[in-house]
């Protein structure tokens, strides 16, 4: 990189990030120009940190620094239930509900024909391997209440066909359409409470 | 740092950055952790080397590697003809116009009663020692067409008295209430050509 011009590597770099266009990477870059060199390290550091310090659990998926990750070492936790999320964020916003006493389960995006994300690239497969080795009594699908997470949760119910566990979708007590990590704690506790058979 | 949530500490950090609330700084984060730890660590070193390879020109106050920085030290730059702005951004937006053949003066700010900045705390007394000099024969004030922008027009017109620099200002070919750094290279061009004698 040496040699180019670092304002404009910096804005490069900052484009990268999501929904983050030439204007606000401009913006970001100068403010940053504009700090300590203590408070641009501290940023600078935060991102190397997290890259070396982040371990994702082998048991659920969930980011943390432990593996297995806080939730599922929690021995206050039953494991009898799973809660299949899309990903961390959403496991973020269900645990500041407060409303979910089982463990969770990340599949680490949604099937979307349109961006060409099949259900082998979900942790569907690892899912089914859990519950069948595990003895989970029930399985609460919370992945969206759009398209994908619709298509998502109907394939994860074929796919976990013949494992007698019990299969429930978080309820529709979100608007259609919506995207789950954005409601607020009493949405997502009214959501889980009404969660239906499949 | 060491010892709180890694994921935590960045979302902390990339709040700092102008606009960026929980939400955003949460997208970022989990998009950083999502990266190769090679592009992670591009941003992180972005971050360094532009604090460390970036200086203030100490005749424009312009950002470069270089000090002067390479429009101070072209030679084919009318010296004559200061161009006064709020910040490197303006900068950056009227070099893209090509219509400005002079040199620039970054004030480093607008005054604003509101956020208590005052005359003293932008470069205009540099901006006198200049004209006196190095006889400069004009100053196009270019400052935001803004409350705070006229305001700061005003007070350098007042502080550069008796220095019998011809004074100009950006034409309002800008509409009222617009940020410089917004706008087209086709407009900026009109609004230096329209300067108008103050």
């Amino acid at each position: 990189m040496t040699g180019e011009d670092p304002i404009k590597n910096l804005i490069d770099a900052l484009r990268r990030l999501p929904g983050v266009g030439e204007k606000s990477a401009q913006r970001f870059a100068y403010f940053i120009i504009g700090m300590t060199g203590r408070d641009a390290k501290s940023i600078a550091q935060a991102i190397v940190e997290v890259k070396e310090r982040i371990k994702v659990c082998s048991i659920c998926y969930n980011l943390a620094e432990a593996d297995p990750c806080p939730i599922c070492a929690d021995p206050k936790r039953d494991r009898s239930i799973i809660c299949v999320l899309e990903d961390p964020r959403d496991l973020i916003a269900l645990e500041k509900s407060g409303s979910f006493v089982g463990v969770y389960h990340i599949l680490g995006g949604l099937i979307s024909p349109i961006a060409n994300i099949g259900a082998d690239e979900l942790r569907i497969e690892e899912l089914r391997r859990r519950i069948v080795a595990e003895g989970v009594r029930e399985v609460i699908i919370a992945t969206n209440p759009t398209k994908e997470g619709d298509l998502t949760s109907h394939v994860i119910q074929e796919r976990l066909a013949g494992t007698n566990v019990r299969i429930t979708r978080i309820a529709q007590g979100l608007p259609a359409g919506g995207d789950l990590e954005y409601f607020d704690s009493q949405t997502l506790t009214a959501a889980l409470t009404n969660r239906r058979e499949l």
